[in-house]
């Protein structure tokens, strides 16, 4: 299959029109759609949020005749009904003679029949233009289909020195607003946050995204908090932490029994969460991280000191790493970057830098674990 | 003093003719100078090294009459006769017309006496053009001239996580070729090159100049391998160190008197250098760096791990600070970057980190120390 100019040039345009919804379609993926008549642009649509219109839905109803149209969508149309019908049924529906896929849907409902049902009803579809990109857009969510397991980005914050923390716990602030604003992005991006309860004590941190801060224009739209997990095993967190009062869902991940403060975090909205233990009494990671897969969570951004660090990525649970590094030195007493003993420098951890970049005054470094890539 | 173009383009010249010293002409400037007749370019000369002819009379010698010339001349023409006759006498007698200058030359024994003996001879003399470059080429003669001390250049060697080595001191290779490489250029723009017994204990370190790594067409002009200075307070060198049987020389700077072993390092060629001590029995590095700016060094290099680069940042003595980073994890258990404990957000130690590039698969961090900018 040779694609053409004007078949690379729409399906370009469906893929930015599917980044519209990079801060709001989870738990689906981000889809955007283009139709074409006699090789002329006239309808678009995308994703914006679950329940509502799909991309192709949404790019028909611009338009009162689809017959003989090609249509660029960048997943597979399902062929399933969820909170809508079978997208499929509607481009079959509206005569439609050519239907163009970027990437199949892995999602086993869907996986193929959509790309089926079009085909058997005589529609031409080809499929794979531009499959690298579509994919990239929706690690997430095909991480968590196909694997069970989000799409785990580690954020941390450190000196030149790489400290994370003086010996004393204090943190704040490490890096300046330009670097928290680009971690709000991050923030936004993700489905869940993930941090330890010495957030809480320390910085009683919010862990909310304020649009605002970073993308002004998306104020007044349709927007999400991303649900709030705190790592707490022995269920340290005082009732009144700033982080009950606003933003989304906070959980409470623990590994102990306490009905008492359970009865008063969930007094105060917290959902208490009680998962197996690592071992070391602290809560399985890899059972996090499988939950909040169950519960639909496509990315999660875990912002995390040295403790929280060293667990993740040990435990090779992280894809991304963004390391936010301050022009400074905190000195050598003061807490490692990632808590993580090691002994000798052939068992040292590669890590592959794929860019680093200013962020105001600091510096961000944006790092893949291969071994992790390997094993992904 | 309105400078015309020619007038910049010739200077910018001349300071490209001065770079070509930059790894030979200490403990000498390097400069450039370039002759116009007419505004048409006559010649061209730079220092190469200390007792060779001066830019000046390089570029006299090329012309057989430079009457009525303008001369083009990085820094001040010398009033004293050194190793050479003062370059000042050598234009008037060439009958010059004009002389531009980048800067006063702010050795006490010219400091302006050379531009004041032009302008007594009736030679007209343009001070200040394109200054600030050609005091940027002379970073470390200015500082030594003006200061008494050495430009001092830090370079470290360290994982992400800001680990210099394993808690055993184990630390070959932390970065790879290519940052090894640019170190070279360091080393070879340094008088001396100053570290630690450890690095020769540990891993046999040389410290030399190998031209043919990273400017091999400079490997067959004169040369000169950088004197290395070994901290070494107790005096545990190896007679047996590699660094002995090449390279430049090699100087021992202790705090101990033991004439066995001053005997013993003696004879396999070691210059014994017994400095005060710091207070807790290591070298002073103040005393040291003093020390080297009266033997002429104008540029010196300190190639360091945790200890030492925490003794050479907090003592101030630091101008610039190269960190090599490599894209890995030596683990929370490694040497830190630097040997200085802090305790308070408050106390922490500000950079300002001027550029980050990329060399090889490692990260080059090129930062100055505000503190200590402000002071010198």
């Amino acid at each position: 299959m040779i694609f053409s100019d004007t078949d690379r040039e729409m399906m370009a345009l469906a893929l930015q029109l599917a980044e519209r919804g990079r801060y709001t379609t989870s738990p689906n993926p981000r889809v955007g759609c283009v139709i074409t008549q006699n090789d002329k642009l006239v309808a678009e649509g995308w994703h914006v949020r679950a329940g509502s219109g799909h991309a192709e839905v949404n790019a028909l109803a611009q338009i009162d005749n689809a017959t003989d149209a090609t249509v660029y969508v960048t997943l597979e149309p399902c062929s399933h009904s969820g909170r809508t019908p079978p997208c499929a049924d509607k481009l079959i529906d509206a005569n439609v003679a050519r239907v163009v896929v970027a990437i199949v849907d892995p999602n086993p409902v869907v996986a193929g029949q959509g790309i089926a049902r079009l085909r058997d009803a005589g529609i031409q579809v080809d499929v794979g233009l531009m499959a690298e990109q579509a994919a990239d857009l929706n690690k997430g969510f095909m991480r968590r289909i196909s694997g069970g397991l989000p799409w785990v980005r580690l954020k941390s914050a450190s000196s030149l020195d790489g400290r994370t923390a003086m010996a004393s716990g204090e943190s704040q602030w490490i890096t300046g607003p330009a670097a928290r604003q680009d971690v709000q992005r991050l923030r936004a991006e993700s489905c869940a946050i993930v941090s330890g309860v010495d957030t809480i004590l320390y910085d009683n941190a919010l862990f909310t995204v304020r649009p605002e801060a970073f993308a002004p224009e998306l104020k007044d739209q349709y927007w999400r908090q991303p649900l709030r997990v705190i790592l707490d095993s022995n269920l340290r967190t005082p009732v009144d932490a700033k982080l009950f009062s606003e933003g989304g869902e906070v959980i409470i991940a623990t590994v102990v029994s306490d009905p008492e403060r359970y009865v008063a975090l969930t007094a105060v909205g917290a959902i208490i969460l009680c998962l197996a233990d690592d071992g070391n009494g602290r809560v399985s990671l890899p059972a996090l991280m499988r939950y909040l897969a169950d519960r639909g969570c496509n990315d999660v951004l875990v912002e995390a000191g040295a403790t929280l660090a060293g667990s993740v990525l040990r435990a090779d649970l992280v894809d991304e790493w963004f390391v936010y590094m301050a022009p400074s030195l905190m000195g050598s007493a003061g807490r490692p970057l990632v808590e993580w003993p090691m002994s000798k420098m052939a068992g040292q951890q590669s890590l592959e830098i794929i860019d680093i970049r200013a962020v105001g005054k600091d510096w961000r470094i944006h790092c893949r674990i291969p071994a992790l890539i390997g094993g992904a």
